[in-house]
C-alpha cells in the first residue's frame, strides 16, 4: 500500500488552508457560517437540523435527500427585513429555489418575490403569494407572460429592453391596467473574483445602457406612456458579493440617473433596486457577507449621494436569493464506491463516490463551486487522505468536491451532507442518467414533512407519447 | 446609429472562420456535416427535416422544440455497425438520449445498449430491449442496479472497482447466476483538445489501473469467482476523438493485458471494448469522424497487435451515443428580444434571445460548446453583424452562441435552429427558472410523431408535497 501523498500541484491556497482545517482533526465540525443554523453533532456523531436526526431522514426517504432547515431560511428572511427596515424592501430571488411551500415562507415573513419566468409567477400564484408584493424579471418575457403580469396584478414589471417597453405598454393598454414598472440599468459595475470591474459598457444580455443613454431614453418613453407608470430603476453587480462597495458604487451611478429623470422629467422616483449578489461561505475559510453592516453602509451611502444630488432618497430594494435559501439547506448523500487512485507512482487520491452528483447539484462541474461536506452518521477519526468527492454519474467531470483531505475512515454505507445547496442546486437539477431528483424535505422543531417527493422513472416516462407504430 | 464593429479581440481562429462563413453569405445553408441528414432548405426559405416543416412543428407543437430526423438517427446506427462488421458490437451509449422510442430503433437496428444507471436500465427493460444486448455501466453502482443487472438477464457487467466486483459476485451468487463481465481498464491514454495525452496515471473516477496491476488483480479475481465470467476488457479515451490513434494506443495497452491473462489465467478473452468518443461536427468548420475509415484502421490494428502477442484478436466493440444521436436532432427556437448592446463606445454586439436556453441547452455554459444555427422559417438577407445568441433565463452565463457573424434582419418571430443537439440536452435539461422542458417529435418520410410532451407547470408541482399546517 503505497502512501497517500498528496499531490499538492494544482491546489490553491484556499484548497490548502481548508486541509489544514481537516488536518487539524475538525472534520467532525460543523462550520457555523457554512452549516444550517440549527445543525448540530451530537456525542454519538451523528448530525441533526431542528433536532431531526439526518440518519433518520436518510432512512425514511432515502438517498441523496435534500434537508432544509426552516427556521434557518425564515431567520435569514427577517435579518434582511430588519437590515433594510422594512420586509417589503427585500425581494426573495425565487430562481434561487422555489416551491410552493418556500414562497408561503417568504409571503409569511413578509417579504416580496421576484420571479423571473412565467412559470415562477404561476408557482407563485398558486400559493397565493400576493401579487402587489411580486416582480417581474426577465430579459426576454413572452407577450403571454407580460400579460399574465399585468392581469394578476403584479406590482412591479422590470423592463430590460425598449422591444419589451413597447410591448408592455400595448398589453397594459389592452387590458386597461396602468402597471407599475422599474427599469433595468447597466451601471458598469460588474463583480468579478472578489473585485469590482467598473466600465461604462456591460457586454451582457441584460438591462440598458446609463452611458450610452439608452436607459434615460426608456424612461423617457416610459413617463410619456399611459399604461406604464415609472417608479424605479434596478440595477444588479453581479454574484457572491461579499462587501458594499459594488453595491455603492452602481447606486452612486443609478443615482445620476434619477437626478437626470427629475430635471429633465420632473419625476421623483420612489424605488432604488440594487439587485441581489449576497455572498454566503461555501466553504470553512469564506466568510458570508455581513448584511447588517452592508445594509447600513449601503443605505447611507445611498441618502448622502441623493443628498448630494437634491433628491429625496428612494426606497432601496434588494433580491437575495442565495443568501437566503443557500446556507439553509444541505444535500444528503450515501457512500458507495470509495477507490483509490495512483496519480503518480507513489501517490494516490481517494475517490469517494456517492449515489448522486451532477443530476442533483450542477454547480461544481459548471462554476467551479466549492462546498463544505462532512460525515453525518458518525464521528470519524481516520488519519487526513488526500479526497476528491464524485458522483454517480457516466462522466469523469462529475465531481462534486474538487480537493479536500479527509479522514481516511469514511467507506461504504456513511453518509456525506455536502452544506449550503439550497440555492441553484434543486431549481437546476436535471435528469441526467436518468437518475431521479432527490427528495426535499424540510425540518422545524423536531419534526420532518416532506416537501417534494423523490422523482420517479415513472414520473421520468410519464411525458413520453406511445404511439402505434 | 453606431457601426456593428466588430470585436476581434477575444475570437478563437475558429470563431473567424465560421464569421467568414456567414459573411460569405452563406447563412441559408444548412451544412450537411452539421445538419441531420434530411434537412433541406426550399425555395420560399422554409426548412424542413424528413418532408416536414419545421415551421409546421413550431406552429403544432410550440417552441422550444427538439426535432429528430429518425433515418438520420438510424442511418448512423447502420453506418456504425457496417464498419465495426456486426451491428451487436455497437453499443449505443443511452446516457446521450434516451426514451423508449429512442431504445425501440436501437433495438430494430440490431445494435446493443449500454446504460449507466439502474433507471436507464428500466427504460430499457420497459421498452423490450433484448436484455441480453445490454452491457451496464457506472462508477459507483448500488446493490440494487447490480441485482436488476443480474436478474434481468443484462449481457455484460462492466466492473469499475474491486469494491463492486466483490458486490457482483455476492449477489450473482444470491441469485444463482453467473453474470458475464468486463472489467474496465485505464488504458493511460486521454483524448485532449484534440491531441491524445499518454500517461500512466489517469486521475479520474472510473476503472482500475493497468499500469499499478489493480486492473489484473481484478481479472485474478474474476477469474477465480464461481458466478462471474470474465469475457472481456473495457477502456474508454475521451470525448469529441477525430481519428483513431488515442483508440489503438488505447487498444495496444490493453492488449498486453490479454496477454498476460492469457499467460498467466490461461484464458483468451473475446472482447475489446473501446468505448465511446466518436467526433462529430457541431460547427461548420469541424469534420466528423470518418466512421469507417477509423474502423478499418482501428481493426487492423487491433488484429496486428494481437498477432503479434500471439493472441486470437478479441471482437471490437464500441461505444457511440452522440455519433449516433448528436446529429440527428435539432432545436427550434422562437425569437424574443433582440438588443444592440454598446461593448466599446463605437461597436456594438447584438444580443438575440430564444425562449430556451441553458435549461434545454447546458453544454455552451457546462463545456463551452459551440453550435452552428440558422433561421429556418425564410431566407434572412441581412448584412453581417456581431451577434451573441442567448437564452431567456435569468443569468448572465445562459449563452447558447457566445460569437456569430449573422444577418442583421433577424427580428422577433423569427425561428431559429440550432443543429446536433440530440446528445446531452434532452438528457441533461433541468427546469431550472421553472421552465417546462421542450416537447420531442421525431420525424420521417413527410410525417411528424410526438416522442415527449412539453413539460408544463403542473408538472413541475406534481412532486411537490402539500401538507396542513
Amino acid at each position: 500500500m503505497l502512501d497517500p501523498v498528496l499531490n499538492t500541484a494544482n491546489l490553491s491556497r484556499d484548497d490548502l488552508l481548508r486541509m489544514r482545517h481537516n488536518e487539524a482533526g475538525c472534520f467532525n465540525d460543523l462550520p457555523a457560517h457554512v452549516w444550517p443554523r440549527n445543525a448540530q453533532r451530537h456525542d454519538d456523531g451523528t448530525v441533526s437540523i431542528a433536532d431531526v436526526s439526518l440518519t433518520d431522514i436518510a432512512a425514511e426517504y432515502g438517498t441523496p435527500v435534500m434537508v432544509v432547515d426552516e427556521d434557518d431560511f425564515r431567520s435569514r428572511c427577517r435579518d434582511m427585513a430588519r437590515a433594510y427596515g422594512d420586509p417589503a424592501h427585500v425581494h426573495y430571488a425565487a430562481k434561487a429555489f422555489l416551491t410552493s411551500r418556500i414562497a408561503k415562507w417568504v409571503a409569511e415573513e413578509g417579504l416580496a418575490l421576484d420571479v423571473a419566468s412565467e412559470n415562477e409567477l404561476l408557482i407563485a400564484l398558486a400559493a397565493d403569494f400576493p401579487t402587489e408584493r411580486i416582480t417581474a424579471h426577465g430579459n426576454s418575457k413572452s407577450d403571454s407572460f407580460l400579460r399574465r403580469c399585468v392581469t394578476s396584478g403584479v406590482g412591479h414589471v422590470v423592463i430590460d429592453s425598449h422591444q419589451e417597453l413597447e410591448a408592455l405598454e400595448r398589453i397594459a393598454e389592452e387590458e386597461g391596467v396602468v402597471q407599475d414598472v422599474f427599469i433595468r440599468v447597466k451601471p458598469g459595475v460588474e463583480a468579478h473574483t472578489h473585485e469590482f470591474i467598473a466600465t461604462s459598457h456591460e457586454d451582457q444580455k441584460f438591462g440598458l445602457s446609463l452611458a450610452s443613454g439608452s436607459a434615460f431614453l426608456a424612461a423617457e418613453t416610459a413617463h410619456a406612456a399611459a399604461n406604464v407608470r415609472l417608479t424605479g430603476l434596478h440595477c444588479h453587480v453581479g454574484s457572491q458579493v461579499f462587501d458594499a462597495e459594488g453595491f455603492k458604487l452602481a447606486a452612486s451611478r443609478v443615482l445620476g440617473l434619477y437626478s437626470k429623470i427629475y430635471r429633465e422629467l420632473g419625476v421623483e422616483l420612489e424605488y432604488l433596486d440594487l439587485g441581489g449578489g449576497y455572498g454566503i461561505a461555501y466553504t470553512v475559510e469564506e466568510e458570508p457577507l455581513n448584511v447588517e453592516a452592508v445594509a447600513r453602509d449601503l443605505l447611507r451611502a445611498v441618502r448622502e449621494a441623493a443628498g448630494d444630488l437634491e433628491l429625496t432618497p428612494p426606497k432601496v430594494i434588494v433580491e437575495p436569493g442565495r443568501a437566503i435559501a443557500g446556507p439553509a439547506a444541505v444535500t444528503v448523500y450515501s457512500v458507495g464506491t470509495v477507490k483509490d487512485v495512483h496519480v503518480t507512482d507513489d501517490a494516490t487520491r481517494r475517490y469517494i463516490a456517492v449515489d448522486g452528483g451532477m443530476s442533483d447539484n450542477i454547480r461544481t462541474a459548471l462554476y467551479g463551486a466549492e462546498y463544505d461536506a462532512r460525515v453525518v452518521n458518525r464521528n470519524t477519526e481516520g488519519a487526513p487522505h488526500a479526497t476528491r468527492l464524485v458522483g454517480s454519474h457516466c462522466e469523469s467531470g462529475d465531481i462534486l468536491i474538487n480537493n479536500a483531505l479527509w479522514p481516511d475512515d469514511i467507506g461504504p454505507g456513511d453518509l456525506i451532507a455536502l452544506a449550503a445547496t439550497g440555492a441553484y442546486c434543486f431549481s437546476m437539477a436535471s435528469n441526467y442518467n436518468c437518475f431521479g431528483r432527490p427528495a426535499v424535505v424540510s425540518v422545524r422543531d423536531g419534526k420532518a414533512t416532506p416537501m417534494v417527493r423523490r422523482e420517479t422513472v415513472e414520473d421520468i416516462l410519464a411525458r413520453e407519447v406511445f404511439v402505434d407504430s
